[in-house]
């Protein structure tokens, strides 16, 4: 079938060789991310003042940029179990497609009901709430994804699982309102009425639609206000860089049993939690001095935080309530166009990522929507799955390392994150075959406007 | 975490453990499925008659009730590389659940993108097709799966492929619509006025919504109507149940692996292909009298042809277009309620699973759609993947027998077949959810008078 036909199509690592511990990346670089700041004082975030907003042990993990290894609980193994191993596959008939003397491999996260990587922090960050003898857990959820993993690991641990879902986004993708449900989530369209940003939002802005930062207000402040409940979060932080690194540990020992080395690795990047899970462990022997990669972070046109961005501290909501970060941002205040990628569509990239690229390991692209779907086309088509446009980023990413090496004639092994499927997606994929996609980009003026307004810090 | 700590939790074979041929139940039995009858002539259907509407290999395959295996492919097994083997899972989770001393296993057909057992067959299909020089198939589609598998395939192999939807799901479920448009299918609301019948159709009755009956029509004259062209079909056909063996024959495989044998095993039934191709091999060893297991049926309650049908010849069409077939049925006029379970929604049953049936190798159970969706509900929350209303059938049959296991004590090993996702039904769980979904059975009146118009044959 193709040029190396000792590979299989699909590699699963047995139940025993899946990692037991999580890998922290931030232990191996020299220079750490910057520490979060408190808002209100502008001093480094402490545990005590996390805790109040976040479970106790994710705060502990969010803050240790020193402890390589973090043992993974049996019981988040056990469920771990449900969807992991995720297969690492040997794209045969894409590179077939293409004509290209590449090999490409992806790690394929879209197993599970979820449709997402979502879900390999959701189960980790539920475990943490029910060990601390909490009643439940309250979170935002834009696209869905984030929501509908969480739902799942809270309905596992009998944990009560409130989302604030953007009402847009509730109205608009009702059945992904209804995985929640299933799974015995309450999911209240975001601004609401039960709390006081909320009240606050819906009487200035009365028929307003929602947004994720109005949604991540009223989340927190859910949890800050009822006993037992906390809040968490699916994506940026340090803490879900470390579950993800399920992903990159994974991958890494199953291209190990093959035999094989990536030459570059490939991700797309929304807040940068699957891209910074994929490569942690490669990048940590970079860090080490052990091995050398190429690592590449896709972004979309409409929301280039890494590619168009400025490196500095920032909110990483629009209600100001989190702690501030230091990152690629493209202003808190940036309100991306109506990409289909709604898990790209933030306005700031893991505060341990923007570190990388700016120490210069780690490059980073930017990629106009139609030709995502057109990407995503021709993956489905070929690969057979139907992609999320989130994913489709990464596809798109390797495409053009491959068809760079047919023209050179190097046989490059590029291993890249296909993070989910994209089957709550079809309004895009509509859009997309009924020629109607449009592509925005913003202006430099629109981002200087955005940048003005970054905090003084 | 369970009774049986050696087992694991998923069991994928070997891609060099993947059976290599298809196995034939019909074979094995010494009273075989009566033949297909010509409705004009009332003689059984000769290979050169079935040729004009199908595949002159699929033909081939369906009319030989004698061969035991059929070699599958290389261009099959490659394509199968894409998403076999589907694992064999244990559910410690729904055991653990249910407080049951049995075993249960299931084999999980739905990770892929059309998310069922359906692609095992249109793969098939559309490489007999491509081999035979054609340039493209037709088909109908209810609910769509059938319609999406048999796009993915097509695009596979560059055929084109025209998709006669039911209206009332064209319009109600056009995101399914949209994944076929995205794999190059062209998708066509029935009744069309493409046809001759779909224009009959339309001037009789103005509006409707379709069916699955008119549907067919469209698609057999589509195809009798175009050079190159043939008709395919998703179940219900020896060809079909065929192709489903390498459910069965892998399920056997990884349990023989694991050293368990399946004292029951249990699958949903509509045209009964995927009930037909998990069971064929173990059903192979009992024909044989290599080996006994009890094998179980589980059918809609509002479609009840298995437990409340007459076995006779019928037609397995409403516009009487394609060969009769002997079978339990409700009649060709029958009407099942607006079940959720739209790929059970069918009046007859595959030939061989009901002369199994009628010697007494098979039972059949029949069960309310409400008490279908708590069992889905319990699974999704305790297994994490959220099922297909059809394939929940199956899981209900399944916790059937496990809490009888608990009554009594007895540790048996069940075998269920998951075919697939519920992730483009959730209506239906919205309905379930808001406590709205009723339940309807069918009179002994209403059956009465359905099968005073069987066909006298």
């Amino acid at each position: 079938m193709s040029n190396n036909v000792d590979i299989p199509y699909k590699t699963y690592l047995n139940e025993n060789e899946v990692p037991e511990a999580w890998y922290n990346v931030r232990a191996d670089m020299k220079t750490k991310p910057a520490p979060l700041l408190n808002p209100a004082t502008g001093n480094p975030v402490t545990a005590e003042e996390a805790e109040h907003i976040f479970c106790k042990e994710l705060v502990r993990q969010e803050l240790d940029d020193t402890t390589a290894y973090f043992p993974i609980p049996k019981e988040i193994r056990d469920f771990y179990r449900m969807f992991r191993p995720s297969p690492l596959v040997r794209a045969y008939f894409l590179e077939r497609a293409l004509g290209t003397p590449a090999k490409i491999y992806y790690k394929f996260e879209g197993n599970n009901t979820s449709g997402s990587h979502k879900l390999n922090s959701a189960i980790a960050q539920a475990y943490y709430a029910k060990e601390q003898g909490l009643k439940g857990v309250t979170t935002e959820t834009g696209a869905g994804q984030w929501g509908t993993a969480l739902s799942m690991a809270c309905a596992f641990f009998n944990l009560d699982c409130r989302v604030y879902m953007v009402k847009g986004s509730y109205e608009q993708k009702p059945f992904r309102r209804e995985v929640m449900r299933t799974y015995g989530a309450s999911v209240t369209p975001s601004p609401s009425m039960l709390t006081e940003v909320g009240r606050q939002i819906n009487a200035a802005h009365p028929g307003t639609t929602g947004s994720l930062g109005c949604a991540i207000s009223e989340a927190v402040e859910d949890a800050v206000s009822h006993e037992g409940y906390r809040y968490v979060l699916g994506s940026v932080l340090a803490q879900v860089l470390l579950h993800q690194s399920i992903i990159g540990l994974e991958a890494k020992a199953a291209m190990e049993k093959l035999g094989v080395k990536p030459d570059v690795i490939i991700g797309c990047a929304g807040g940068g939690s699957n891209l910074g899970g994929l490569i942690a462990p490669f990048m940590g022997e970079v860090l080490r001095g052990e091995a050398d990669y190429r690592f590449v972070a896709i972004e979309p046109a409409s929301c280039p935080s890494l590619t168009r961005g400025v490196y500095a501290y920032d909110y990483c909501d629009t209600g100001k309530v989190c702690p501030l970060q230091k990152m690629y941002t493209l202003g808190h205040d940036f309100i991306p166009s109506a990409n289909h990628a709604g898990g790209l569509r933030y306005h700031g990239m893991s505060a341990t990522l923007s570190e990388l690229k700016h120490q210069g390991l780690m490059e980073a692209k930017s990629v106009k929507q139609t030709d995502v779907f057109a990407a995503a086309q021709l993956f489905a088509r070929t690969e057979g799955t139907l992609p999320a446009p989130e994913s489709s980023h990464a596809i798109w990413g390797a495409m053009q390392e491959a068809l760079e090496c047919k023209k050179t004639g190097e046989e490059k092994t590029i291993l890249f994150g296909l993070t989910g499927t994209g089957y709550f997606d079809m309004t895009a994929y509509q859009a997309f075959n009924d020629g109607t996609m449009g592509d925005y980009i913003p202006t430099d003026d629109d981002l200087a406007a955005s940048f003005a307004k970054l905090p003084k810090v």
